[in-house]
């Protein structure tokens, strides 16, 4: 405790930087902590006197402090500040230390600093951390991206302070060169609005559809917990269900939220990227749009005075159709996942990486938002085929569809007659239907291209771009 | 002829170009002809050597021969080739000049060139030009943008090139300043994108579900074209299917089309915008997910091989069902609109412009690919209320969705059933349902958040941002 160099520094003591501190010093590491605010690290050194947190009150002597090579977790707020701290780190380092940015950063930004830092000498690791406030205390989920060798540099403390999964072990691993980390966290973030959405439409089938109360459903997501849904997201929701107004209604608390659901612009970059890179990534971009929506509630109180309403006379058997939306909901799951791997093995080959797409699953399966039982199955599919094209092809998920095919086929239907819109669940099985399909409409719209723009069409017998002479009569 | 000075000069004699410059002189005006490669411009003058067209074979000519202020218009490949051709002009150019640049441009270059050219007090309008090669030569529908005062050197230019609607009027305005004219026109071409795809799945549904031939398909859109649906790319899809094999096997051309649709990039941005701007754009975007996903021929001929197939018995009258298809396509074509119409909304306030949208409307009733009768309802609905928020609001398409809605739904729900996938007929519904929805699932999903990640919520009771208690015990 005493003269022990600090063998980390985090900058930035905001509460995922402080949390992320104690974490390391946790697992026995002096810490050094700085904020450009002096009282916020005075603060946290205060309320935790009792640790090796080792404060400084300049840039200077936060970086003097450290143990060499040194290595500095950046905690601060993503974009332009993190360039400036970059910018005042830079005099100060030598060739061979590590700066790791441990932010919501876009992935380009990384792979631009990454490569400006490298012309000096130093390291520069982009890591995604996800777990929330609490993850980053007890054990976050890192998807760390940039030099190997310098990821090998912080290896040891990533592995002790990340999350352990239920085989113990750590869900931490080397994702890839530069942006690669960062990347695979959008992934994560836009697979985590996807699997919330998912969730909201089948609480509201089960509330609005079904009929059932808010007790009845908080049973049901409790219960669903127990199987192959078994995820913390269907966990909390469970709890969520029970809780009631801590304001004095006593009604569910969830009754008394505003069905707005804010973004912190970091999930729709996924989205963007999957138009970029030219991706089918339905169901995570009908999530970002569901958000969208939800934002537009003045407009949408409007409208339902307006606009009329469905016929909407539906009929089913209660129990059944409790079961089949828990197969809907695991089915879309799947889909989900299976357009967010494959995004992620477009872009490894675009971006030239080489991501470990069984490894990914596997150290999402604890620490972070989307962390499920589910992700093994993911890793074994990986494990039996690494070049696996598509996360349908693998049995298992093959399997589960051809026995979950007809439950989401019904309440589909039954949502779309009630007038209960679910965008997400609605785009999985259209991504499905679309994915095992031979033969698309493609060849009508070709033709439309070739007659009003001589685009060209290709052939179904013969290679090469064939032009129609739409305007000659024949 | 003989000695009067082009009045306005056309910079690239690809087939764009020359159409355009062709279109101009046919309106009894002079035009400077100008190409990089001087062979192609050589070629052009001499095929059209009865015309007044006047070819340049150095840029230092071409400028020199125009009529002051001179009006350029620059048909050149959009990117990099477009800022090439303007660091040559720039110099040769007075205050006051006029360039138009009538490529697809994206509206951020657009907005970026006014500004850097406005400094040098030289005009610079960005264009969209819609209607293809033909449309070119014959009369496209033009979206100008830039400085106004600019705009009116060129208009009467432009309104006796552009198309003309059934009234007579020309299908060109002013649009707004600087990148305005490109950005409606990168709207037009997501609603393309959407029309094309919904009018794909139509004759997937027709062809695949109701088990009806081309010819049969080919009368029935070319029936659905005297009604409501009344359009261009109607109208050619009636002709298309009509049309066989012209490499000798006499079947269907649309049989010996590979379905695989390209796209040229341009369609694409529409959707990264609406991500951008926080705007529910689902149906464009599903098109252009359906674009990628129809590129993706052999990994879909393997999947369907293995992949299971849905029990699809599902039972309906032919005829009945032919009538609901219409009415989901004319219903889902008018979600498209709603969602593009709110799209230029949100744009027009968030980049500062002043967007006419029931002057839009009405200058794509001809000249474009997605010229339409339909347009001129939409120009009706703002012409009653300038400040309409959303098209569905209108009585007239709120009274269509009044007498389709039952009809999309059952459409939706045998589709799904059958396994035949229409993701932008879905996303019609799913959307409707979502805007006409006083409450959205979405408070579930601010549960949470503010559970896992301290995100705050909203209540339904009073203003203000609050955080539950979630980990203490109640």
């Amino acid at each position: 405790m005493e003269n022990e160099k600090p063998q980390i520094g985090v900058i930035g003591m905001a509460v995922m930087g402080k949390n992320l501190a104690l974490n390391i010093e946790s697992r026995g590491y002096t810490v050094a902590i700085y904020n450009r605010t002096a009282s916020k690290t005075e603060t946290v050194a205060k309320e935790h006197a009792d640790k090796k947190l080792v404060p400084s009150y300049s840039i200077e002597d936060f970086v003097a402090s450290l143990e060499k090579p040194r290595r500095i977790m950046l905690m601060v707020k993503a974009g332009a500040g993190t360039d400036a701290v970059i910018d005042e780190l830079l005099p100060l380092l030598d060739k061979g230390d590590v700066l790791i940015d441990g932010g919501n950063t876009f992935f380009k930004d990384t792979m631009r600093r990454n490569a400006k830092l490298d012309e000096s000498g130093i390291n520069f690791i982009g890591t995604g951390v996800s777990g929330g406030e609490l993850g980053a205390l007890q054990g976050p989920s890192m998807m760390p991206g940039g030099q190997k060798e310098a990821y090998d540099l912080v290896a040891p403390i990533f592995e002790q302070m990340a999350a352990k999964a239920q085989d113990g072990k750590p869900c931490v691993t080397y994702i890839g060169p530069n942006g690669a980390g960062h990347y695979v966290k959008m992934i994560h973030n836009g697979i985590e609005y996807g699997d919330e959405q998912l969730i909201a439409e089948s609480y509201n089938l089960l509330r609005n559809m079904v009929g059932l109360s808010v007790d009845e459903i908080a049973d049901i997501f409790a219960d669903w917990n127990k199987g192959e849904l078994d995820s913390y997201l269907i966990e909390i929701t469970a709890d969520i269900l029970t809780r009631k107004d801590d304001l004095g209604s006593n009604e569910p608390i969830v009754d008394k939220i505003l069905d707005r659901t804010a973004n912190k612009g970091t999930g729709k970059w996924s989205s963007a990227n999957a138009i970029d890179l030219e991706i089918p990534q339905s169901l995570i971009t009908e999530s970002v749009y569901a958000r969208y929506i939800s934002m537009m509630k003045d407009e949408r109180v409007a409208a339902s005075k307006v606009l009329p309403k469905p016929a909407g006379n539906v009929e089913f058997d209660k129990q059944e159709v409790v079961e089949k939306i828990r197969k809907a909901l695991y089915f879309s799951k799947i889909m989900s996942y299976a357009q967010g791997f494959e995004q992620m093995r477009i872009a490894s080959q675009h971006y030239d990486w080489t991501l470990d797409f069984g490894k990914i699953a596997s150290i999402w399966r604890a620490g972070c938002i989307i962390r499920a039982q589910f992700l093994q199955n993911i890793t074994n599919a990986f494990d039996k085929d690494a070049n696996l094209q598509n996360l349908l092809l693998d049995d298992y998920f093959t399997d589960i569809t051809a026995r979950y095919q007809e439950a989401v086929r019904d309440v589909v239907a039954l949502a779309v007659k009630s007038g209960i819109a679910i965008p997400a669940l609605t785009s999985a099985i259209t991504y499905f239907d679309s994915y095992r399909a031979a033969q698309l409409p493609a060849n009508l719209i070709q033709a439309q291209r070739d007659y009003f723009g001589a685009h060209t069409y290709e052939r179904t017998d013969r290679d090469g771009n064939f032009h129609f002479s739409w305007y000659e009569e024949q």
